[in-house]
């Protein structure tokens, strides 16, 4: 800024879009969104309409909504820490990319959805409903691991969009994570199917609770 | 900052709300309304109220909502597109741009009302309920198209809002688009109403297509 | 950034948060909460619960839905926009200041039930429960309006918060808005409880308009 | 951005994540969800479903839900400054901080359900349902609190997260201010449960109010 010419050539760099890096919106977007799918799962806790003098009852009874809410809450988390954590080593965004993020904010933000079913199911379905509501949620978690590949492939084959200093195979291990994902949501879906639903959502937990060491693990291990 | 000259320059261009590009809050204020949009889209996925036993079937009955859902969240997903490219290219925004940009806002926070409107109409309605919520999709649909028109017009006589060395024309060509799509909106009405609404519900899929092809082709080919 | 010390100072003002104009956080807070606002708006819209063959007629007979909708739409936009208006002359907020600042936003989050109670009025209900609703929308108006004399009060009172060169007599004619408004608001009720609740809707739309006029003229006339 | 040497700096400092203060996104998402948070309080407030000529005697009766509206906004609204307040002494953040916050933003979410269940129980529960929503929200809200006090031990014990020239002592105060509140909402849920139900909530509009006081007070103090 202490000369004009410095400053003009700041000036363009600021106004000329199709060379700068763009993830501000990218990353306003992304946040707002992570931030309304965590918020609206607290609508998903179902509210008891309690017969007079029998709320605190059907409030124990809900414990499958808590749970729940609690296990999607750190699954989102997971989701906004590990965008959170590829973001950091973008610098610059272009159309596809966008799309790809379009992806990944859309199937993460049916987790409310699935999840609810799921919950639903428990509190009211029989074992059949419970199979199916598995099923379904089985369906949209592998979806939404599925989101995070093209990403990673995107973001090896266009380096140029990646901060510099970075290795290409800087999400090559990445990838390994919604792939391994993947592969649980399909055992999960299958025992939930033949055995038994229960067995399944020990499953979804796990996948969470694998996601969550691992974000955490990829980043201690950098 | 280095002298109290530069310093009391820097604060003046930062202070002065009069001189300065004001894109900052308009940015932020559509990005949180364009993720709340795209996010309440999922409340519009039916939940069903399945009979014990039943909620399998249920859910596969509602092929028309997840369509929806997948639809409508990509169209709102061009429309964010379509305004990062927009306002991408101004740098200052004045009064009369910021009603223009709440007329977008506003016209597309209707896709969930429309949206449901068709996904419940096509799930319970007979023929006559279709045609009706075919004409209001495409009425709306037309509405937040030509939200766009006075966006481009403005720019177009106010090239003092955009960046410096880009053309006065260079929204020129984008404004076709909208006109297009009010053109296609028309057509789907008067075949959704008659002849068969699920003729409109084509065409309003091929609209949504169409905008997103354009919208890569533009970013591609400048 | 080209000297140590330089560096330094710029590292001190940028982290040393008691001497910072922290308009930041006030406005990512506000932004995200008038865009969920007026996008809660379109949750507000009666959706017909039609037998089938009836939608057609069911979506006409909602009139009222829309023209609240548009008419709050409008509402929170020019709230938006005078918030804007406002923040921008401000270079830093205090403690107070921001407690102002959520009744401003607290109001205003209000409007999506008045709006809702209002519009339900005039399609479900009869003469007496029209007067309860405009009297209660009147009420939670006057409430909004009255949340920004305070505003103003402060800033007069704080010219340290307020960007430099700026008179400290720079709002004192914006007070006379909210407080016009209020009496607007007071002549509403009273002539929708003791004459008609449509001429108090008449002034409620009024209201808007003139503090979208006025919010317009403000601008031109600086 | 005049040399060379100087450009590749400033473009390190910027493009280097791993020694980046990253308060960014952290602000961004926790702002976004507590706007979220604070405007769907409103849809909490309860629509009465009157009979036609029964709407106003019905909106006089929904008091307790205009008081919870008043009283969560208010909770959240010192939330945030709190959050505010304590963020603004911070320039970095590690991933467990992001898992603390995350805590932090998940147990505030759950204001608009607790807050709920106990206007409830005030308009269409007996004595038993009361204890129980009281006992609820007691609960909730003691997670509430407890939720901030890792966030100040794990500051003190990294104070490299924290702005230069603050002594790693600035949070040991604030610590206490969550340990009273688990204290009182303890006796709350004590006399709640044991003597009345509006006992319970006298203390929780009183924490409220402890915390809003306090929240002043150390900004002013400082």
């Amino acid at each position: 800024m202490s000369t004009p010419i410095e400053s003009e050539t700041t000036q363009v760099s600021r106004y000329e879009p199709f060379e700068l890096p763009e993830t501000g919106r990218l990353i306003g977007f992304s946040d707002a969104a992570f931030s309304i799918i965590i918020t609206l799962l607290v609508l998903e806790i179902h509210r008891p309409q309690a017969a007079p003098g029998h709320l605190g009852a059907e409030l124990l009874a809900e414990w499958a909504s808590y749970a729940a809410y609690a296990v999607a809450f750190i699954y989102v988390g997971v989701i906004w820490l590990n965008h959170h954590y590829m973001i950091d080593r973008i610098c610059k965004i272009d159309p596809s990319f966008n799309w790809i993020n379009l992806g990944i904010v859309g199937t993460t933000a049916l987790i409310p959805f699935s999840t609810g079913v799921l919950a639903d199911a428990f509190r009211e379905g029989d074992l059949a409903d419970q199979k199916a509501a598995a099923l379904l949620y089985a369906l949209i978690a592998a979806m939404m691991s599925a989101a995070w590949i093209p990403a990673f492939r995107y973001l090896y084959r266009h380096p140029e969009l990646m901060k510099p200093h970075l290795p290409r195979t800087v999400f090559v291990a990445q990838v390994l994570r919604p792939v391994i994902g993947i592969g649980l949501y399909a055992i999960a879906a299958a025992l939930g199917w033949f055995v038994h639903p229960l067995l399944a959502v020990a499953i979804f937990v796990a996948v969470v609770a694998l996601y969550a060491w691992t974000s955490q693990g990829i980043h201690a291990g950098r």
